[in-house]
This record gives C-alpha cells, sequence and structure tokens, in this order.
C-alpha cells in the first residue's frame, strides 16, 4: 500500500534557476563570497544573496554567477544560476527573495534555466558602462556612483580611440597583472563615449559614459580602457596610442586603471538554448 | 615715524559674504549646528561649513542658513551668511573652502553681499522638489535621493491636487506640530508634478517630482504636501481633499510626512539690492 500523501504531493524535483541581479556595489566587497580564515565573512553579493535564498527556499543553495565584479563595482545586468528543489512558484521567486534582500540588492527576474544552462560557459557578451562626472561641481549624492573627473573631456577624440578597440584583439596592454588566462583574445563589439546626465542633479552633458561590449574581458580591462580613453580626452594621448597598446601589448603604454564607483555591468547576454 | 609695513598694507575690511551651498544631507543631522551638552556635537552642514572656512579664513566666523533643512535633507541651492575680514579673493574663496570640505558638501559659489544683506529675512521665496522613486524596482544606488514609492501614481490627478495650493493660504493643515510661527499664512507660487528620470539608472518615468516654491514653508510642510501628493495620486483622496485640509486646517485631514530622503531645497530667491 502507498503513502496517501506522498503520492498526492510528488517531492519537488531539482531545477536549475538563473537569476538577473542589480546592485549597488559601493557597500559590498565585491560579487564573489570571501570567507578568510579565522575572521568573519566579508559582505559580498554572492554571500548576501545566497544566504538569502538558502533561507527562503529553505535549502543550502551554490550561487554560481557570471562575473565576479570587483568591490565598488556596480551591476544592473549580474547573472548567476542556484540548483533547487522547490514549490515556490517561479513568478513568485523574484518578489520572495527581495523580499529578504537588503536596500542595496535586488533580484531584477528569476527564471527557469535548461538543466545544462552554465552562467559562465554559455555567455555570448557582456556590456559595461563607466560613468565620469566631468564638472568641477561636486557628484555630491552620487558619488559613490561615477569617477569624479573635472578637466574636460573631448568625447570625439574618445571615440576616435574607442573606435580602434573594436574587433577580436590580444588585450594584454588593458589588463593587470595577475589575470590567470591563458589567452587574451577576445573580441569588442562597441565601445562608444557619450554625454550623458539629463536627470537631476545631473545637468545635460555633465557625465561622459564609456560604453563597452564584448565577448570577454581580462581583470580590470574596463577600467584601463576608461582610463586610457579619459587620458585621450584630455589630451595626454593621440587616439593613436590604442593601436600602439594593442600592438605592444604592454600595459605600461596604457593610462590608469580608475576607480570602481565608476564602473557598471549593464547587461549579459547568452547563446540561445532550447527549454 | 609710522611703520611702513602697516603703511603699506591695510587690514583688511569686515565683509559680509553670501555662500550659495549644496548638499548630500543623507550622512548630516541637518542644517543646524548641534552641540549637546556632555557630548559630541553632531555632524551638522553648518557645523562642518563653518569649521572649515574658520580653518581656511584662520578666524571664527558665526554661519547663518537661510534654510533649517532636517536630518537628511539635501540641497543644490542653500543659501548662507557670514562675516569676516579676510585678503582671499572673492573669486577664489568657493574653491578654497571647498578644497578642505568634505565630499558630500560643496561651496557652489560665494559672493560678497551688502553689509545689510539677510539671508533669513531677505529670502522672497524658496523651490523645493520632492523625488519619489515610482517603480516596484529598487532606487538601489540612488536610495538615499527618493522616496520609494512602488504603487502606481496618477500625475495628473496630483496636478489637479496640486493646483489647489497656489495662492495665499493658511497652511497650518500641512503643518507638523510644534512649529513657532506666530501666522502661518504663506503664499504658493507653483507647486506641479511631472514624470522624471531619464538618465541611467532610472528609466524615463519611474520618477515622479513634487516641485513647489513660495515664499514661506512651515515646519515639515513640503514632506506633508508630498506625502498628500501621494494620497491623491494613489487613489485614496480626490484632489478637492487640498480643499477641505486648507478650510479646516487640520493636519489630521492631510497626508503621512513623508521621509526626507526624496526632498531637496532646489533654489532660495532674494529681493534685489544695491551693493
Amino acid at each position: 500500500m502507498t503513502d496517501v500523501n506522498d503520492s498526492a504531493v510528488p517531492p519537488p524535483t531539482l531545477r536549475r534557476y538563473k537569476l538577473t541581479i542589480a546592485y549597488d556595489g559601493s557597500q559590498f566587497h565585491g560579487w564573489q563570497k570571501q570567507e578568510p580564515p579565522n575572521a568573519e565573512p566579508l559582505r559580498t553579493v554572492a554571500g548576501v544573496v545566497e544566504a538569502t535564498i538558502a533561507r527562503v527556499l529553505k535549502q543550502r543553495v551554490n550561487l554560481v554567477g557570471a562575473s565576479r565584479t570587483d568591490a565598488g563595482v556596480h551591476a544592473k545586468g549580474q547573472v548567476a544560476q542556484f540548483d533547487a528543489a522547490t514549490r515556490l512558484p517561479i513568478e513568485r521567486m523574484a518578489e520572495a527573495i527581495n523580499s529578504r534582500l537588503p536596500a542595496d540588492v535586488e533580484i531584477v527576474t528569476a527564471e527557469v534555466a535548461p538543466p545544462d544552462f552554465d552562467a559562465i560557459q554559455h555567455v555570448t557578451s557582456k556590456c559595461y558602462r563607466y560613468r565620469i562626472f566631468n564638472t568641477p561641481r561636486r557628484p555630491l549624492g552620487i558619488r559613490h556612483m561615477v569617477y569624479h573627473f573635472w578637466h574636460g573631456l573631448d568625447v570625439e577624440r574618445m571615440n576616435d580611440a574607442a573606435a580602434r578597440l573594436v574587433g577580436t584583439h590580444d588585450f594584454e596592454g588593458f589588463a593587470s597583472a595577475g589575470h590567470n588566462r591563458l589567452t587574451n583574445g577576445s573580441t569588442i563589439n562597441a565601445c562608444q563615449d557619450e554625454e550623458r546626465g539629463d536627470g537631476p542633479p545631473v545637468a545635460r552633458g555633465d557625465e561622459k559614459h564609456s560604453g563597452v561590449s564584448g565577448d570577454g574581458f581580462l581583470y580590470n580591462m574596463v577600467r584601463i580602457i576608461a582610463g586610457t580613453l579619459i587620458e585621450v580626452g584630455r589630451g595626454r594621448f593621440e587616439p593613436t596610442r590604442i593601436d600602439e597598446i594593442l600592438a605592444s601589448r604592454d600595459r605600461a603604454h596604457a593610462g590608469p586603471t580608475v576607480e570602481a564607483a565608476g564602473l557598471c555591468l549593464e547587461w549579459i547576454a547568452y547563446r540561445q538554448q532550447a527549454m
């Protein structure tokens, strides 16, 4: 004889979930969980979100993010996956997790993913935006969201330089030492600077944004690209400097690694998959 | 015989200075200096700016502000005066003070004012803006600059209500108890709601702003007006409720005092003066 209760309510199946996550990175020690030996774990996005999912779903989960954003870096569209067996309807999952998350991180969408979905391996492209607050005025209430650079920047020169980054190159010259990639070849699909800032407290033209999308980024690559474009925009580098950095693959020829606060992971695109 | 050095460099004359000041109020206990007995002084805008001016000009000054903004309230155009005798050229004063100010407050302009200029008494009108982040999405990086209200708001209804505030009225019904004004009559010149939010991370229409200007405001008046307009916008109050609150002068008929974070002192206008 079978147990009536068991047969009436089959156990939930283990499924793979895909989350799109936004956060203000200024109060986080980056995305990746950090649990130093003999010390309190650091406050990280993955740590906070994973612990919250565990509380909501009442089970341990392993949250794997597509991009290990650094301390202070923001995201509008980080992507992460985890496996869980739960009866919580998918259309209520984002709200259920958000209700327990702190105010500086948010689940934008929660989806059921194919069982073989891989948040890291299946990426086709990512887009970052670097915000430069480009006026002598102070950024005040958004100072943790922008890089304040008060010398004038020539956006046309920056775009001349940015266009030279587009294509498949070895970007070693735009990477910090210590990254562990064997190959540095990747493709930048678009790199463009534009004047922004049209809502209070930002007057039109007060911000310059560097948007860059591509299929892969080396360590600190977007921040070094932004730092190099700033050197071009202020007139210290010629736009052709980009070609020299690419050819030499020498980090020393590029501009500085500008601060994390200006950087935001905008979106991550994935190859189409059958469900 | 006169001292050559003394006659060559006459002592600077005492002059009155007018500052326009912007700040992110989230890390301040309001504008007004607070020095509780037997305790550390609280961090206030007036306290920080006054101490900084004293360091820069190497003399004690008394900074008098036009608006005693509450803890958490922001300003783009606070006005304050002080008297000092200094050789620092006026065109370098803002920069000199700013170089010693923390990142959340800024001198926008410094001017020499007429000796009888009175930052409080000579005000002709002030303008406040109340920012409502009106989407289920979280404000994340600007959460200290807006009031997050996720139910839909009907801006047309709000503007119907707002128009009823314009004119000379007794605004007692829109004031918190405890203000010490003998007369509550003042004139609202304009009160308008608009959809805003056109720069990242805010999508167009994600924000509703209540702008209100007038010749005087009672304690908490702008926050109570905003709270009342929100009740109208969400459908709990009819726009005619404004007339009832004005007629009854009863605070209990108005909406809640919404939080300080959404409020910004935009500008203060003064009567024309001969220099």
